[in-house]
């Protein structure tokens, strides 16, 4: 549980970014290298690299090695877990909504009830 | 577009932390005193206000105050776009995942096509 949470954390961290979001909606469309991932964005490679390696520490996406080339790859589980508690989130919510909402109907019920049924009466 | 991409990136970074986390958890529930979000945690106050600032500066919680009482309650659309962004990241990466299967498939029936169909042949 606590481990779980730690990963939670560790995926909203790496998703706290707007090059890291650029980057996973990049390899949303399938592997890239480095270089290539690298590319479109005005920032020196190192810097580029730390982006990648937060990502890959949160098990966003995974990389591997094939001779001189590193490939990247998502990994949707981790995605998928964050999207899973933010759903968990909205779902309490919509639920105590959905309660304060069938209050609101009883209590507005029993005010017509209590309330006088014939206008009639007051004249 | 930018806007967005930094009101994601807030909302993100709001919810990278197990403390930050537990507040939505329990403010999903309904509005909470401030005094009573903190009573649960073994944190010093100003520790705890720090949290609960970064997650009303994200657009996660808003708080209002009513005398000497400060009353927390959750923005649910917040969380809903960061929800929104993953659930469209995965559509894309589904959308791939489709596509590969399709072309694996194809390949499959290309290789079908143009294996010896008759294995008498090879006698």
């Amino acid at each position: 549980m606590a481990n779980q949470s730690a990963l939670l954390t560790a995926v909203f961290y790496a998703l706290a970014d707007p090059t890291r979001q650029a980057i996973v909606g990049v390899l949303g469309r399938g592997p890239a290298s480095v270089s290539a991932l690298a590319a479109p964005f005005a920032m020196a490679l190192p810097s580029f690299m730390k982006h990648l390696s937060v990502l890959e520490r949160s098990g966003v996406i995974r990389s591997s090695k094939a001779g001189r080339v590193r490939t990247c790859e998502l990994r949707p589980k981790a995605l998928a877990d964050a999207e899973s508690w933010l759903a968990g989130q909205r779902a309490t919510w919509e639920a105590r909504a959905d309660r304060m909402s069938a209050f609101a109907e009883r209590l507005h019920q029993e005010e017509l009830i209590h309330e006088p049924a014939n206008p009639r009466r007051k004249r």
